[in-house]
């Protein structure tokens, strides 16, 4: 079986999903809605661009990959009574969808920028649909994906999505900081990247708890007061001071 | 040529440097120094262990692998002539063998935990010592050990170790409180784990200025409240705060 799929948006989540389902044997993107059509030209190949949300027509599957603020007015335009809708929030209930037939969620718990590919063979996708037939639909195309399909009700993937900010995007800005001050002190980023992938690895064998090191884990108040001194930005020092002391609590 | 090599010290660093030298053939593990002999005698094999510094014989290379703090006392009472005596630490100055004749520094830039494993191999060994004699013999040596050997200065090394505490063990800080809040909202962490490994990977491709993604950076205030009031942690809630307005000022 070939799933039709239809996608509404044009950011880096809808661009990602565009050049999943063009390049997929198992599927044809049918449908690429976007208020642009510059924007999306260069990603759809044989799908149809339509600018209004009114032009979409039935499909397996629609996916609204809009931001939180968009979707709740985007959703109500859709008419679709047999496709299957759903999101690709982090943060937005399914219940968005609560006006119509067949609806859900399919978000790729990952991290996506424009000029990055994506392996969604391995990038979990956290399902939920308003009904067990649905979710099965759902499921099996998921399958045809990737590996990691899971089912995430609203509230968990709320959890997970608030999880992703620390362990993603937070964590990206402290490699950001590093990067900064090698470049400001004039060592080499790249001697830091061995470090930087053991430190990912070392978690996958050992609890963060236990992978923990460092000057703040053993309480050595003369390294972190040199580190300090080293630091000029009071925002920097603010961070430095805060996850030191947040390590050293659970060291006591 | 066979090196023969011997270490003071029984903590994380020593460990794994005494399984270094132990099982690579270019070395002879020759003595480890430490005070308990309990606490080294299942690392050490065929290697001599003395209690007393002064029981350390002339060999090619004696590496210090003890604390900051007990570095400079321990430097004093090390008698040998012909050795070259290294340290190990990330924020001492090589001059804390100021008294010797032969010294230097042997770096490795890792995170080291008894129950992880170590590819030493890939690991960058920071090397710096006193005389361009010292610092060929010891370049040689380290190229038997590791692929990324690399002459750093006293302040480089002392600013790759403060780079060392964002990309590491804060990082791992953040991923211990993605696992908490996983664990105390009963989701599996394992679903974070191709993100996790998608955040480090990113960064050899883009500058983590470029990687960096979410609601932070997008100015995205609603996702952030809600997350602020999923979080019942002071402290946990100052992290999020101000790495979010760090994440947010590099936007401006």
């Amino acid at each position: 079986m070939i799933y039709q799929v239809s996608i509404i948006g044009s950011g880096q989540v809808a661009f990602h999903l565009i050049t999943l389902f063009k390049n997929n044997k198992n599927f044809e993107l049918k449908q690429v809605c976007a208020r642009q059509f510059e924007k999306v030209s260069g990603w759809i190949n044989h799908a149809q661009w339509v600018a209004d949300i009114n032009q979409l027509s039935e499909a397996d599957l629609l996916i609204v990959a809009v931001s939180d603020q968009a979707l709740p007015a985007i959703a109500e335009q859709i008419l679709l009574k047999n496709t299957l809708v759903v999101h690709t929030s982090g943060t937005q209930p399914m219940s968005v969808f609560g006006q119509h037939l067949n609806f859900g969620v399919f978000y790729p718990l990952q991290t996506f920028s424009m000029s990055k590919d994506i392996d969604f063979s391995q990038t979990p996708l956290c399902i939920e649909a308003n009904n067990p037939h649905n979710l099965a639909f759902l499921e099996d195309l998921a399958n045809k994906i990737s590996s990691k399909v899971a089912h995430v009700s609203s509230h968990q993937r709320k959890i997970l999505h608030l999880c992703a900010v620390f362990v993603c995007n937070f964590v990206n800005h402290l490699y950001h900081i590093g990067a900064s001050l090698s470049e400001k002190h004039q060592v080499p980023f790249e001697l830091l990247m061995p470090l930087i992938e053991e430190t990912t690895n070392k978690i996958k064998y050992l609890h963060p708890k236990e992978a923990q090191t460092g000057p703040a884990k053993r309480g050595d108040e003369s390294t972190m007061q040199a580190h300090l001194e080293l630091l000029d930005d009071e925002l920097l020092k603010t961070i430095y001071k805060t996850i030191s002391l947040a390590i050293r609590k659970n060291e006591l």
